[in-house]
């Protein structure tokens, strides 16, 4: 993931880059005419938003939707927003359904509207059926490309039929097996197929237990069966068992590489479609809430050190030794907090296993807050000659450690079963333990021993 | 991700462990009878360890080592070192090729050498073959099982080949065709040899510029293949074409899900194969290094305030407020920090944009520097009566969004420049400058302004 840049022969941000500082049209057009969408949806989300409306324009307005569907969705909103209406339109309403549907929940209600009134009515169902789903459940996932067989037809007959269509969709592992009222009976695999005898019947040779999915099964239940049982392709059916969509290894994909930017991003206080190229204005509005926050937290921590002003006054050393004892507890804790929330993500903390998991980390702040507040604890004594400082400080840094491991593992579970993603608050709130709880043992405790 | 727990009907973590408590093997036996191999891996990674190792000796030894290879890496090796070496050597060595790689070059020298010990002349071959890939690369993820033709035949004899093997390996989306010799001459996929007709020969109907990936290829370099091209599989190939392998969607998805870690745990001085649940004196240790390279800059931090011990003595509001520019300062830092590693992931990040980006970020920290600096100016104006230390706060905290933005942006570049992951020490280096730059700028100025 973070290789270095290797020094490749062509840059292809340089390039176009500079093509539009010359305002080369016809250079960037001949340019993107040999690339496939994936590489122009890449550069345009690698471009500053000036240049990559530029190149946008040249894009043929036949290819403008499906670089739209391979685009990240905070670029894409960017992009679209910066368009003239008629034109985001035209090139929303080429889109599939399931990425329609992304982009008409995130754009401004007059542009979803608009969209909506320029397809025809068949269209315009299908996708208020589909944006009837949860979110995040299958059916906003699905395609409808599935090739379907009945069961009691013989493997020749399927392959007569196949014969008959001039191609089978991307990720057909299988065909889909239905009876007439097209309801899901199995999965008839395409490696079957071709290697059992034809004069089997489809019912024989197809697997009645395949795995499907109920059209409101949320993407956490799902997608670990394509990582483990190396299928490309499930089968969507609603309550009643009947066929109404498919998904792929393909969506898998795109929604485990979303979760590897949900929790990264999250944790920053960042959306996890945040564009790297967003118009600054926007960008600064997006981060000043999350910096607010912050500091409320670091007023918090402020107040508490306001409380002891006597005593620091008097010994100033305090003040010079306390960011260490907030720091190490600030490190510690977030450690804690990293797994735990990786470890709820992957579904491998339960009631059962909570109180292990605590006493190992409480364990883990015992021996490391121990053997660094010894080291600190000396550097201490060494620097100012004080020795009721170095166990201050010593004590305070244990103290701390041990609060980290409570708050790391404690907060992100409370969080969880409260239904708040802990990977974007869950920092926040840990910070404020290991500040207040560094500041107030530290400072405390020099009250106690030293006036 | 992130969803809560949600109240199932079933936990088989809880049901595993009290069966434990209870001693009663046949009842966990029974349990794992009727659970697939990723299933009992993801149990064994949510046990502590001596649950885990009580559970793993109930697994029919013919199914270990399947197990093993769905488990994370971390915990796999915890599990292998906790084995008597028989066992361990038992398992391991009946593992797939590309797996048992991973395994040798992670456990300690004498199993590894026992394993290689234990298996065939051949097998060795290919495994020291194996591993003389680069890591990384495709020749360490490929697997062999390809199902080969020619390009001189027509459909219908292929057709008559495949119904004569058993079941086509998983991901097969095509055939490779080579020439007599085992060159790689192109691929004819599934689905056209189900629709073309039988009398084409596979010349006419295979893609001859179908995808291949050099054998030294890194993933970074092919994963994007399977993200945006909608295949499952892709032939591998040596430096003279010749076929030597396949990599696949599977694992394209194991890579991605591996990258989702990799910054996350990085980003908190955690390895990316932490096991949750390993035991406790090898975890300790293992973040211990990371609290003393905290340690260091904490103390950096503490020295820089020591350089103002005479102006804390006189001003104590000062080691007040402190906390508050250093702290805002590490997280508007933060926020452009990962934002520039996720850009650098994704190769967003060239030469050509970089300047965009640097002014983008300082502008951003520009207006919310200015923003936050008036209201915490305020607050502290009110808090302290004194109208000097509000403007002294203010300053400072606009000097360390300034100093923020420059290092979020420039230590992830350099630091990828030269070959070191940005994750991993990245948010120390970044911290330390916010830091130094938050206390001196706010004591520099007040020793200034105020004595």
């Amino acid at each position: 993931m973070t290789q270095p840049i290797t020094e490749k022969a062509f840059d292809p941000i340089a390039l176009v880059m500079k093509l539009h500082s010359r305002h080369d049209a016809a250079g960037i057009r001949a340019f993107l005419h040999d690339q496939d969408e994936a590489k122009v949806a890449d550069l345009l989300e690698s471009l500053p938003s000036r240049q990559r409306q530029y190149v946008w324009e040249l894009i043929p307005s036949a290819c403008q939707a499906a670089v739209l569907e391979e685009m990240d969705d905070g670029v894409r909103n960017n992009l679209l927003e910066d368009l003239p209406e008629a034109s985001a339109v035209l090139a929303i309403s080429a889109m599939d359904d399931d990425e329609l549907v992304d982009v008409l929940e995130s754009v401004s209600d007059e542009l979803a509207d608009a969209v909506l009134r320029s397809l025809s009515m068949d269209e315009r169902v299908a996708i208020e059926q589909r944006m009837a789903w949860p979110e995040d459940s299958a059916g906003r996932y699905m395609d409808t490309e599935w090739i379907a067989v009945r069961a009691d037809v013989t493997l020749e007959v399927v392959a007569r039929y196949l014969k008959r269509l001039d191609e089978l969709p991307p990720y057909t592992d299988g065909l889909m097996v239905v009876d007439r009222a097209g309801y899901y009976q199995g999965k008839l695999s395409l490696r079957r197929l071709l290697t059992a005898p034809d004069d089997r019947l489809v019912l024989d040779v197809m697997q009645a237990d395949a795995d499907k999915v109920e059209v409101r099964g949320l993407s956490e239940d799902w997608v670990d069966w394509f990582e483990n049982r190396e299928v490309e392709s499930l089968a969507v059916v609603d309550a009643d068992n009947k066929l109404i969509g498919r998904i792929t290894v393909g969506d898998a994909l795109d929604i485990v590489r979303e979760q590897a930017d949900h929790q990264v991003m999250h944790m920053a206080g960042l959306d996890e479609n945040e564009d790297l190229f967003a118009p600054i204005i926007p960008s600064a509005r997006r981060r000043m809430f999350w910096l607010g926050i912050n500091l409320m937290t670091a007023f918090l921590a402020s107040w508490v050190i306001g409380q002891f002003e006597a005593t620091l006054e008097k010994v100033v050393a305090l003040a010079v030794l306390m960011p260490i004892v907030a720091s190490m507890g600030g490190i510690a804790g977030s450690q804690t907090l990293t797994l735990a929330i990786r470890g709820l993500a992957l579904g491998q903390i339960s009631s059962a296993n909570t109180r292990w998991l605590a006493l190992k980390e409480i364990s883990i702040a015992g021996i490391n807050g121990l053997v660094w507040s010894v080291v600190v604890g000396a550097i201490a004594w060494v620097w100012f000659q004080e020795s009721t400082i170095a166990l201050v400080l010593g004590c305070a840094m244990i103290i701390n450690h041990f609060a980290a491991a409570v708050a790391g593992i404690s907060v992100p579970l409370v969080m969880n079963r409260m239904g708040i993603d802990p990977a974007l608050s869950g920092s926040v709130i840990l910070t404020t333990v290991t500040d207040v709880v560094g500041f107030m043992s530290f400072l405390g405790l020099a009250t106690l021993l030293l006036l």
